[in-house]
This record gives structure tokens, sequence and C-alpha cells, in this order.
């Protein structure tokens, strides 16, 4: 039985029972927002994890890590250094989402290795083969595409994007409209280049069934992927974007009554304006699915800084509600990022998770800004080291400057304003 | 006369109409904000500026870099080079900070060598001098720090932060509520610290038509300085911080009635679900009085990546209304900025303000991401690479992660979306 099975009966499962301890919330409620479609715990039943990561309403806002191979970086060696970096600096799941080398391999080093729940997207890896095979994407086969759904789901990976909305009627409206970048998400393109080529239906959408019933026999969590996503902020909100999303709500619903635990995916390059009215459109439309965003870049003319434009975005997105964030590197639109910039990108989508967390009264959220601030007013320098997000570089930068009076830094030195109150108090 | 008097006058000074050109707005409608008070032109008459920067109302969001040494690093060289970093970075005003060494000649020389409008914050001239000279804050005098605001003025200061709310009122009302951080401003610290030892009250208060009269006669910009901005976000929104926000309104009405530029200073440590109500109460209480924003910052726990949390918060900051942010680097917290870090605090600052200009449609702010992503539609890598903030950086990642295929990148290679759209359109 899938986790929302299992809490539609009112059984509170040992995975929901570790997750809660995790979040620290009461097992009951979050079996209570599992059951309601409100928030999902990807957990194939072929694999354990040894940190579980529930995601909906009222939980830590999470963050995801996507890793994975392309044809130029096809080393597994490195795929799972960025997976240790992903781990190290705080991600909650990763997403394998390798296009280079041996995927299916790389995919089963990335389940054996991660201590998190581990998402791809098997359409990748339908076009990976269909490429390797027969030279195009567009001799993937519809039997295919559900294939590799299925071996995925056999292979243990704990949940799937599958761009199930990018139906012929979604396309027939982004041909009508016309859009500065088109589609920029690559499981969309390549179904929807499929589609064209073949004169078709999305397999995905029209097998939808299909697809419930392997996700429910293993208990893997859809998430239903938004190939309309905006890929320039000119292109955010508008009829395809919304399009697609009504028929995810229809699908999600379709979802929850087979008992397929089911979370929504989201832009995108969205303008800093509008983030807050797409995320609530979302949880309307869908009834409260549980929403995974990515970003949102709230600028296109930052390459090389897309983690700082989409910590702005996600930090406002999460406030207003989206429960997942996708991390975003400074490698984006320029290359694929190197360990380095997997750390970087997971930090920065853990600070916008954190403050909307903050914002939006998760609890536990704010105290430990309390507490490292509570040290800083008493100068207690190794103590307010120790609680920041990322001590090692706290530390370092303090090093790189270091003041001449231990006490203090050397941005005030003898006028820090800590010691002169303290020095005003004194009699 | 003042850009205030003269624009009250009807007139348009040349300093207007090139501000006005640098911002692309008609002359008149920058003449009509200054006159009304919800913009400033920090324009001291003794000095020329190569890059005037206006700041208000539907005006792009300015950038400010602080600058300036410290006792444990007072060296003049690594000062300029700072400057250097960040007009290079794009800051649009530079504040001198300067506490350590010969802060006058430091001054003449930030003075000598900056492009852009350049701040000063006198009363910490006023406080180290009263170290030098007695070994003590407490032994500043009114007359010193009226003073350091004359001779500031004199050297052609653009503008000055001024905590002429920090008044023996404003501190009760500190100290009957208690705070975890208490003050952290450290111009308000010193002025409270010496108000305390003397039992008088803030000569910046007391005697604020002599600030008046100085600023007026050299046409230096007010800023008036938040002595109680939250050093913690559970600081943030509390009595002392709105009290002295009322003083501030009151203060900015007295200096646009003398023809005196002003503006208002904020916080600080802000929660993300308040800062947009922060500027709200601004806007409102001080009569659309530009306002001028330090991050804010949106959680207290990621020292080492501050220009992140203060993008965050600035971003939001500047949506709401604000149209100054001070930037803050990876350094904040930890100590002395280097060059690298004023580098990085400029361009995150730059994000935010660019991401709110977006959001809140200041003309001309979204057509460079509409050219820079339709450059990218076109696989036009040189054209993409020129068009973005910071074109070296972005090269240099994308050389860092070469493709093997020069027209997409290596992440995607030949699963390049546009690559695919481009083919699926050929007969």
């Amino acid at each position: 039985m899938t986790q929302l099975q299992l809490a539609r009966e009112g059984r509170i499962s040992d995975e929901v029972r570790r997750a809660a301890e995790a979040e620290r919330v009461e097992p009951e409620r979050l079996r209570q927002l599992i059951a309601e479609g409100k928030a999902v715990l990807p957990a194939n039943l072929r694999r354990e994890r040894k940190r579980p990561a529930a995601v909906g309403l009222g939980l830590r806002t999470k963050v995801n890590a996507n890793i994975g191979t392309s044809a130029d970086y096809a080393d597994l060696a490195r795929e799972l250094e960025k997976l240790t970096a992903a781990e190290e600096a705080g991600a909650d799941t990763v997403m394998d989402l390798s296009t280079g080398g041996d995927v299916a391999a790389i995919r089963q080093a990335i389940l054996d290795h991660a201590s998190v729940p581990v998402g791809t997207v098997p359409i990748y890896d339908a076009a990976v083969q269909a490429v390797r095979a027969h030279g195009a994407i567009r001799a993937m086969t519809a039997e295919g595409v559900l294939g590799a759904v299925r071996a995925h789901a056999e292979q243990g990976v704990d949940f799937v994007t599958v761009h199930c909305g990018v139906t012929r009627a979604v396309v027939a409206t982004l041909s009508a409209r016309g859009r500065l970048c088109g589609m920029v998400s690559r499981g969309g393109t390549f179904l929807a280049h499929w589609m064209q080529a073949h004169g078709q239906e999305n397999p995905l959408f029209e097998r939808f069934d299909e697809v419930l019933a392997i996700a429910r026999e293993h208990d893997v969590t859809l998430s239903l992927g938004d190939g309309m996503r905006p890929g320039a902020i000119a292109d955010a909100f508008d009829a395809p974007q919304v399009h697609e999303l009504m028929v995810l709500a229809e699908l999600a619903e379709r979802a929850r009554n087979a008992g397929v635990q089911v979370m929504i995916e989201g832009p995108g390059h969205v303008p800093l304006h509008q983030v807050e009215a797409q995320v609530r459109l979302e949880k309307e439309l869908c009834q409260g699915a549980p929403f995974y965003v990515l970003g949102p870049l709230v600028t296109d003319i930052a390459p090389g800084y897309d983690h700082i434009t989409s910590a702005i975005g996600g930090a406002v997105a999460a406030a207003a509600g989206a429960d997942f964030l996708c991390y975003v590197t400074p490698a984006e639109h320029l290359g694929l990022p190197s360990a380095e910039q997997v750390r970087q990108g997971v930090v920065a989508a853990r600070i916008a998770a954190h403050a909307a967390d903050v914002a939006k009264g998760v609890p536990g959220a704010a105290e430990r800004d309390r507490e490292l601030s509570a040290r800083r007013r008493r100068r207690d320098w190794a103590g307010q080291l120790a609680l920041c997000l990322d001590p090692r570089l706290a530390r370092a930068l303090r090093e790189g400057a270091r003041p001449s009076d231990d006490e203090t830094c050397s941005m005030c030195g003898e006028f820090c304003v800590f010691k002169i109150a303290d020095e005003s108090r004194r009699p």
C-alpha cells in the first residue's frame, strides 16, 4: 500500500513516524496531511532512506538538488562527489538527471549512496535510449516512455517527474500564443517533439492510468512536471502555462483518487510581482497539492548568480506557500555544475527556505535565529559561528579578516556596539 | 540654493538634467519629484560627480556600497581598491565609514576618486576624534558632533547619515521594551552612550535647526539614520523602531520645509513577512520620503551569505517601494570586507534592485531581460553573455564547464531545448 492509502485508512506507517520525528510534528498530524493530499512522503517501497523527507503544508520547506551527468561530463565519481556535496550542504532530496554515460548504473549508484529520497525524470532516459539506438529523440515509443517510468520505479526511485500535462491541446495553446523562449522544459520538449513527429497524444497523458498503476505498485510519488514553465520572465503566467496547470490539477485529482501521492511542479522564470499569485493559483486549482518550484528566478539577466536570483524567488514563493524548492546553481544557463557549485546552490536555496519558514511560522524556524542572535549579543563568537548555516565558511571569512581583539570583529573593533552597550551598563 | 529649493521654484538645474538623462526620465518629471520631496539628488555644491544618482519614487532602485577603514585595516590603497571594485560592479553611490587611520585624508581621497555621490556618517568621525584625544567616546561634545557634520559638508560630501531620531524619549522606549540585541546602529549607540553619560539630549535632535542650516548651505542631503534598526529578526517592528520612525517623519517634514533634501534610513534584520509592511509604513508616515534600507536581512543564521539574505529582503523591499538599497557583503557580521567581497555585495544588491525594478514597472527595466532571453533563444552565446550583469563571471563559468558543441552548453548538449525546437520547425 502507498503512504496515501495507509494514511487514508488512519494508519501511521513507520516512514511517517520517522519523517514526523525529523520534522518535529505529531505523526498524526503528518498522517492527516498525507491523507488529504496536502503533503507527500516520497518513499519507494523498494528502498530505505536514512533521512526521509515529507513535503507539504506547514512542514519545513524542503530543498532538492539536481545532479547527474551530461554527454560532456559523464563521470560517475564526479556525480557521487556532487551527491556528497549536496547532502553535506543540507539538501533534503536529490534528483538524478543523468543523460550521459551508463545512466542506469549511475542511477543505481546514486540510489545506493543517497541518504535522502531520490527523484528522476524517466523521459530523459527514454530519450537517451532512443538517441543511442536510433539516432533521434523522435524514435522514442509510447511503450518506451512508460517502460522508463516502470524501470525507475522498480529500481527504487522515490519520486518521478512526469510531464503528463504536455497534451496536444496545451501544445496548441503554446503555438497559438507564441512566446519569447518557447518551451524550456527538456522533458516537455522531448514529448512535444515526439508528438509532432508522430501526430500522437502524449503517452504520459493518454495512458495516465498505467502511470498511476506503476506509481501505486511501488509507491512512487508523482511530480507532475510543468513542461510549459516559462524560460524568460516575459513568458510567465501566460495561457500555455495556466492551461497546463489546469490539466495538472485534474490529473492530480485522479492520482489522489487512485491512492497515488502527487505534487505539482512550478516555474521557472517569474517576475517578483507574480510569484505569490503563481503559488496561490496552484494551491487553489490543485486543492492544496504540494508545490515544487524550480527557482523561481526573478530576472533573466544574472547568469553566474542564478542561485541568488532563485533564492529571491524561492523565498517569496515558499513564504506564499510553496513547499519544495528545487535549487539552482551558479552554473545555471552556462553549463553542468561542479560539486562546489552544487554546494553553493544548496546553501542559497536553504537560506530561501529558512527565511520562508520564519515568515510562514513553521514551528521552530525562528528559534535558531533567536539563539544565534543571543550569542552574537553576548559576543560569544565560537557559539555564534557554530550555529551558522555554513559554520566552515563563516569561520574562514572571520579568519580572513582577523581582528586584533578577539572579542570583536575587524569591522568595528573598539567601536563594537555590544561592547559599548556593556560598558554603558557598568555602574 | 539646494536642488529642493530650485525644484520648488520650477527650475531644472544642470544636475537634474544630467540625472534625468542617466535615468531616462523627463527632467521635468524628476524636478517635480524632488520638489515634492519624493526624490532626492545628493549633490554637494562643492563637488562634481561624473555619475549623478537621483533616489526616489518611480526611479531606478539605487545601490550603495559601504567602504572605509577600521582600526584593524586602515590602509588607504585598500579602500581605493574597494571604491574601484564598487564602481566597476555598478554601485550608484558609496559611503565612506572610515574609523581607522587618517580619516579626513581618506575621506578626501575617496571624494577625489569617486565618480558617484559620496555619503558619510559624521558621528563616526566625532567618536574617533574623542577616543584619540581623550580615550573615550563619551568625551565627544555637542559642538564636536555638529562640527563633524559641518566639516564633512565643507569637504564636499553629498549625503550624511545623521541619527537625529535617537532622542531621550526613544531611548527610554528601548529601555522599557528590552530587546534581544539592543541597538546595533553604531552611530545610534555612540549617541545613546554619550547621552547617558552626560544626561543630555541628542545634539543632532536638539540642534536640528543647525544641522539643517549646514545641510542647506552646502546642499548636503540628510539621510535620517535609524539608530533603532533591529539587529535581529526577533527585534523587528518593535516599539523603539516605530517610535524613532515617527520622530524621523517629523524631522523630515522640518527638513523639507527648510529646503533641505531628506531621506529616511530603514532596517536591518527583518523577517520576510514584515518587509513590505515596513516599507509601506515609512512611505505613509514620512509623506513619501525616499526610503534607504540596509538589507533587509531576512534571517540571522547565514553569516558568510548575508549578501544573499539581504538580496532577498532588498528585492522585496524595493518592489514594495524602497528606493535605495545599502548593500551587504559576505563579510557582514564577520569582519571588514575585501575588494572582492565588495564586488560580490554590489552585484547581489543590483540583482535585488533590478528584480524589484521589473516588479514595480520602472521603465526600461524588463527590456534587458527580454533582450537577453531573445539572444538565449537564438543560441547567440556571445550576445547573451555580453548582456549579463557580470559578463566576465558568466564567461568564466561557461569556460569552466566547456561544451563539446559550441552551440550548446555542457548541461544539455545535444538535448538543448532550443536546438530541438529549431529542428522541429524544419520542414
